[in-house]
C-alpha cells in the first residue's frame, strides 16, 4: 500500500515562505523516521499546487492512501472548514482513494516545550 | 531580574482561535520547565492586546526583560517585518527595557519529527 503525506500550508505572497514549506516536505521525505513513500506540500491560497491538485498528483504517482496534515498552529477557519472542503473536492474526483486529515500541528503536545526552549535559548 | 515571555500570534476573527493562544500562554506559565515570571499572549491583528500593548503591560507588571516569541510556522512578512515593527513601537516608548525577539516557532528543528508523528499516528 503506497502512502502519501501532504503538508498543507496557507500559502504566501512571499515565495520564500512557500519554498520553506516545500523544503520541509523534502526534509520529511528523507527523514529516517519517515514511513511515507511520497511527501509533498500543497497550499490553500496564493501558491501551487492547491490541495485537490496536490492530492490528485500524489494519487497519480501511485498513492493509495493519502494523509493531509494541516501545517497550522491554531484551529481557525482554515483548519476547521477550508481544508476539509478542499479535501472533499479530491474525494469526489477519486472516490476509491483513502484520504485522511491528520490533526493540525498546533495540537501537538510538544509545542509548549518548544516555545519554552526557543524563548530561553534566546535570552 | 523579572522576565516576561510574550507569545505573538496573528489573531483571528474566530475568537476560539485567539483563546487557544491565550490558553497556550497559560499552560506555559505553569509548565515545570518555565523560567519566565510572566507569560502572556499578544496579537498582530484582530485580537487584543496588540504587541506594543502586551509588552507595555508586562513591563508595568514589573518585567525588566521581555522576550517576544513569534508563534508562526514560516518566515512570512508577519515574522520578518510586522513583528519587528511592532516591537520597535514598544522600544520607543520604553527605551530602558530589554526587549528581544526569539526565533519563530517554525524554525525549531523538532518540527519534522512532530509532523511525522502526527501523520503516522493518524493513519
Amino acid at each position: 500500500m503506497k502512502k502519501a503525506l501532504i503538508v498543507v500550508s496557507h500559502g504566501s505572497r512571499r515565495e520564500a515562505s512557500n519554498e520553506e514549506v516545500r523544503q520541509l516536505a523534502q526534509q520529511l521525505s528523507t527523514h529516517q523516521e519517515n514511513s511515507f513513500e511520497d511527501v509533498s506540500a500543497a497550499f490553500l491560497e496564493l501558491a501551487e499546487p492547491s490541495v485537490p491538485d496536490g492530492i490528485m498528483a500524489a494519487i497519480e504517482r501511485g498513492a493509495e492512501e493519502v494523509t493531509v496534515l494541516p501545517f497550522f498552529l491554531s484551529a481557525g477557519r482554515h483548519v476547521t472548514q477550508d481544508i476539509p472542503a478542499e479535501v472533499d473536492k479530491a474525494r469526489r474526483q477519486k472516490p476509491d482513494a483513502v484520504i485522511r486529515i491528520a490533526p493540525y500541528i498546533g495540537r501537538a503536545p510538544e509545542m509548549t516545550e518548544i516555545v519554552l526552549r526557543l524563548a530561553k535559548d534566546h535570552r
